[in-house]
């Protein structure tokens, strides 16, 4: 990405192995994530060239200190690379492990080939070679699953729980599948598009609102003995967003926000009077990616539907701009 | 309180049962809240003219249908009037019950008498008629104790853990007390103030740290490994306190915040990346209060010892002006 809007794809050179922990992965399939579109839409700068921090792919090469995975392996990573032995870690808080690195800002994945640094503590090999139809599913797990998944585990979401998502994206799209596999009794998508609406109840959506902002809050708590609901899951990230999960969840409640956060301000008082808990950030997706690859490969979930428009990857400024234009939930690349 | 600074000792009509499930009590001590300082020092609105939210007594009067405490009981009460019966009472926010009411709004209870609505789902009766000394250490389950409690909760405090303390005043302390009774590994109290220091170590601080905002937080991180503390007690509510109390957590780490909070905008790009857990607001005595008054019953813990000052209720604008000046912690007011 040159400039907002000016994707342009690109003859670079090949990624070597820089420390001994690296590895160079030869990608399968790669994406373009809905925060790709902030730099793309000129809401934050474009600060690298080399896009994408989604991937799977086949390891080509290794660094002398790599243990866990070999040539020949295909793997899944997370967005952050990590030891995944620091304390931090090991809390379960690989994303942001002492060590965290944004794949994005090393070594961009919408690319053929891309650097993993701390390979042991990032990647996870899947058991064999994947079937071509759990490629969309395993590249998910990279980020937008993982990171729905965490939304839905910050918001507590379980048994007994009405849960609503906030953001009808790829994330939110996730944190309805992974709240229903969590166990969550009601799950309310907030959505006003069909096409995503279908897709949430496909995954276990109960119920839909169409509604946002204070009426979409109203919504929730008629829909909940006027005292919102249990687990509130946000994936968008702006102030609107944010208020919404806050005054949709009861008091006591959790939200699991996941969304970037975008000139957010939260006013202290009323976030002091809603009793909520608070908890999100950069989804520590290694923390789940070993559970997640084993749904997949026993076919138990299929994350993989989220997204809609595959593109070879020459064609990856096509891909940003059906994302920009909300005529695509998700692009995959393949590679 | 009349006006910002001035606190007057006047007649006033004794409270009557309004609804059968009030209560009349006649009060033994009662005492002046950090809250209380905010309207004092004019940095919110006086809103009622009689004060006061903390209380031990004796049942007076109750209403037809009032079943869990009866005429003669020795009773402490939470600040906020519950009816611990309701779905957000049984998650555990008593403070958030869909009946709750203020006591200071309808009731200050800086007086002889005070009506307590929602008798039975407020008010906890001790064993017996408790011996005098253990008066004040009841008188703080009241608020501070049960609100330091909740903080230490919310905080995730316990085995293990690290907990710093953002804040020396009477919840601060209580919340240091809490920390220790809960198993905490390293209790590290942030005061500037030799008494309150002496009190905190006495309570189960381990550490004392005198620096504030960024260099506090460099201090906890020294302490800590470079990673910060795993629970953090926000028991101010100003935005330097919670910007303290949130950059001086790990990733991953726990904040509970009790601080009332005042002009306070948390910047949700920072607490999006710092991965922490934030609950805190009206502390949810009423949860507490039965094992509060049990431990001090027992004399296992003696919270009692943050009132520093004690003056007959006459003088009660003598006790606003010394917690004003910081020349007391807490003040004990004797009726």
């Amino acid at each position: 990405m040159h400039s907002p809007g000016d994707v342009q794809v690109e003859d670079r050179p090949d990624p070597e192995i820089i420390e001994p922990t690296d590895a160079v992965i030869k990608i399968s399939a790669t994406c373009i994530c809905g925060s790709d579109l902030w730099p793309f839409r000129g809401v934050e700068p474009v600060d690298h060239l080399a896009m994408g921090h989604e991937y799977v792919g086949v390891v080509e090469r290794i660094g002398d200190a790599v243990r866990n995975v070999k040539v020949g392996d295909f793997v899944v990573g997370s967005f952050v690379t990590s030891d995944n032995t620091c304390e931090i870690c090991r809390a379960g808080y690989q994303s942001q492990c002492v060590h965290a690195a944004f794949v994005s800002v090393e070594s961009g994945t919408q690319a053929e080939r891309a650097r993993i640094a701390n390979a042991d503590g990032t990647l996870v090999a899947t058991p064999g070679r994947p079937d071509a139809d759990l490629i969309p599913s395993l590249l998910a797990a990279s980020d937008v699953l993982g990171t729905g998944w965490f939304a839905a585990v910050a918001a507590e979401a379980g048994p007994g729980k009405t849960v609503a998502v906030v953001g009808d994206g790829a994330v939110g799209l996730m944190g309805v599948l992974a709240a229903e596999q969590l166990g969550a009794e009601r799950i309310i998508a907030m959505s006003r598009h069909a096409d995503r609406q279908a897709l949430a109840r496909e995954y276990g959506a109960t119920d839909i609102v169409e509604e946002r902002g204070d009426e979409g809050v109203a919504k929730i708590k008629e829909l909940t003995n006027g005292l919102g609901a249990h687990s509130v899951i946000e994936a968008v990230g702006t102030q609107e967003s944010m208020m919404q999960a806050i005054r949709a969840t009861r008091p006591g409640g959790h939200i699991g926000f996941v969304g970037v956060s975008h000139g957010v301000e939260l006013p202290g008082q009323e976030l002091f009077f809603s009793g909520v808990h608070l908890h999100g950030g950069p989804a520590p997706v290694r923390r789940f990616l070993p559970d997640l690859v084993q749904l997949i490969w026993d076919r138990k979930i299929d994350p993989g539907k989220v997204f809609d428009l595959t593109l070879p990857i020459e064609r990856a400024a096509e891909g940003y701009r059906a994302m920009d234009e909300r005529r695509a939930v998700k692009v995959l690349l393949t590679v």
